[in-house]
């Protein structure tokens, strides 16, 4: 990476760091301040660790868990410790969301209220169970070494393309989610009147959507890609013919990182020189 | 395009018409079914233009306007009529999405509801204004025959990146408003016993949703892009050597169209035969 590209990618970095920090502490300020504090015991208390959870968990260590192979200085680590540590953000991020789950369905049994009739409480659910088969999908076929690396190759851009529609429509759930709380908690003085909780709640909002658009600029930078691991290189087919390969990438029926090869060589993938190759026959999205 | 992948995009396409014409539909049919129908006098039948023209214009036509470069059978068409059905849809999409605003402060001023203390209102209102400055700085740029290509080149992974961001957000943007409108209106019963309007709307939620995912799939699939034009290769550099291209990509911050030359040489553009070159230099988003 050019130390041009390298100063942008960090700008970025610090800026989504700084954004999503910052959406963790007004969820926790929201709840703290505003709406009563933390507790676990049925009551709207319970419910607070909802957003809590969801905004920590689904949106902020998801974000990181998206961009975790864009760290320049991870690219010497070995692809297998950066796909276990992407996987192990994505498996916290998965638990928290689980439990975010339990505190909003305790607090409506206790104080019963209906469950699962607005279209958050649809798409929330919706997106907790694809992120589930996203986890164990990639857990199965990009982790462990059983798979072919064909069925890898097949696979990688539906994961990659998976992630990003599971993630931004985490946000758009958030979003529906702060609505929803505003408009049912704040009725003295009511939402309409715009009072301080109104005000900076709505910040939060649009803090997530920020943090989200910072995240989808940063992992889809063709540029700022892991490079690819020189053996993968030599399992490309017509290598000296780089036109060739697209040509074979519409029957393939996408682009392909094919550096999942290197869980099979481990030893030589460290010892890499960054090599520069199509940037295009890696998965953008 | 090889055979295996048009029947793959076709596919895609008629999926993608289908949810986003069945979104238009669905939404008709709750304004005219369960919410009384369309009027323009200030009151509720005003509002229900609301959900008509964000949905028809600023998701489902704004939709089209984004994969409009992605149909096999218009690469034999110069970029610049390309460019003008894609600026003259997303113009026609603005018009109604400004329209639907006047529904919507009409029918609260009306009322005398107040307006824009809303997330929705909020993230609806900025993102009408970044269509609108999006919408600005492409004719300016891309369209009119003015800008230098570095220009272009500097501002083409900025406005794909900028367009599927606003994409994404007004989709977000109609999840709030439907979430809104039926805490709002479903009262009796109520929102929270899931009558039949709730499920039915609950559903064109999840239908827009599903439309944006259509969309985000089918326009970053590499192997689906507009080729470049043949006239845009002699411009490249290192076209001997495609290696040296990538490096430069890093210092030129991000992919790049160079197919903007084509302005300047659109009989050349017209007799091009479909070169495959690296999909990877041009921007997937």
């Amino acid at each position: 990476m050019a130390m041009d590209g390298y100063r942008g990618f960090l700008g970025l970095l610090v800026s989504a760091l700084l954004v999503g920090f910052l959406s963790v502490i007004f969820t926790l300020i929201w709840v703290l301040h505003y709406r009563g504090g933390l507790g676990w015991d049925g009551s709207s208390l319970e419910f607070n660790w909802h957003p809590v959870l969801v905004v920590t968990g689904f949106v902020f260590i998801q974000g990181i868990a998206i961009i975790v192979y864009r760290l320049p200085w991870t690219w010497k680590c070995s692809k297998l410790l950066m796909k276990s540590i992407h996987a192990g953000l994505n498996t916290v991020a998965a638990i928290l969301a689980i439990i975010s789950l339990v505190a909003a369905f305790d607090f409506h049994n206790t104080l019963q209220i209906p469950n699962m009739y607005s279209l958050h409480s649809w798409v929330g659910l919706i997106v907790v169970i694809l992120y589930m088969l996203q986890l164990l999908l990639g857990f199965s076929v990009f982790l462990l070494p059983f798979a072919p690396l064909s069925l890898r190759a097949f696979l990688m851009p539906i994961h990659v393309y998976s992630g990003l529609f599971i993630f931004g429509t985490v946000i758009a759930t958030v979003l529906m989610g702060v609505t929803e709380k505003l408009i049912f908690s704040l009725q003295n003085p009511a939402y309409s009147t715009l009072p301080p909780e109104g005000i900076f709640t709505n910040t939060l909002g649009l803090l997530v959507l920020l943090f989200g658009g910072l995240i989808f600029w940063i992992v889809t930078r063709p540029q700022w890609k892991r490079p690819k691991e020189p053996n993968s290189i030599l399992l490309q087919p017509n290598r000296s013919n780089p036109e060739g390969v697209e040509g074979s990438m519409a029957i393939n029926f996408g682009n392909v990182d094919k550096s999942d090869s290197d869980l099979n060589n481990e030893a030589a993938a460290r010892k890499r020189n960054i090599t520069v190759d199509e940037a295009g026959q890696r998965s953008t999205m």
